[in-house]
């Protein structure tokens, strides 16, 4: 997961697919890249679980998965030092209350 | 930064220094692994952002940076589908009111 977003070219497609699905061209366009290259690209989002795609005709279109990222996300929160994550706690415990 | 943390390596160590503070030596000590490639890894560590290291006479000492991941937890939580956005929103303004 993280070896998949530490491509800058691959975090761009996520931040367009955050938007809404897109075909693999609409994809390709912002970057000086072949099409090959940017569905290699793709194919390592779509092993990480961060993307899927689904061919209808002679179009491929990929879309973020629901929470893809979730994993990662708890990881980062969770190896953090562990007085911040008692003050995040502390500071939903006194929102929460 | 994804970069980083995409090692299971450094990830480990990581997962270590959440506990807090420890030396080069007590960080290499779970891997099968030269002191100097370990050192390597808390280099990577260190260029991006999330640990800092302090020499006490012989022996350095490495520490999570406070809050270093920040940058990464923000752009996965900012590059999710919008209706998960959405929803957490509205999940807080619920909890919150």
């Amino acid at each position: 997961m993280f070896h998949a977003l530490s491509d800058a070219t691959r975090r761009a497609v996520v931040e367009r697919l955050a938007q809404g699905p897109a075909s693999v061209s609409t994809l390709a366009e912002p970057f000086a890249m072949s099409l090959p290259a940017v569905v290699q690209h793709l194919g390592v989002l779509e092993r990480a679980g961060v993307v899927v795609s689904e061919k209808t005709g002679r179009v491929r279109t990929y879309r973020l998965v629901p929470d893809g990222t979730a994993d990662a996300r708890t990881w980062l929160d969770r190896h953090r030092l562990a007085p911040e994550r008692r003050l995040d706690r502390l500071t939903e415990h006194v929102r929460g209350g």
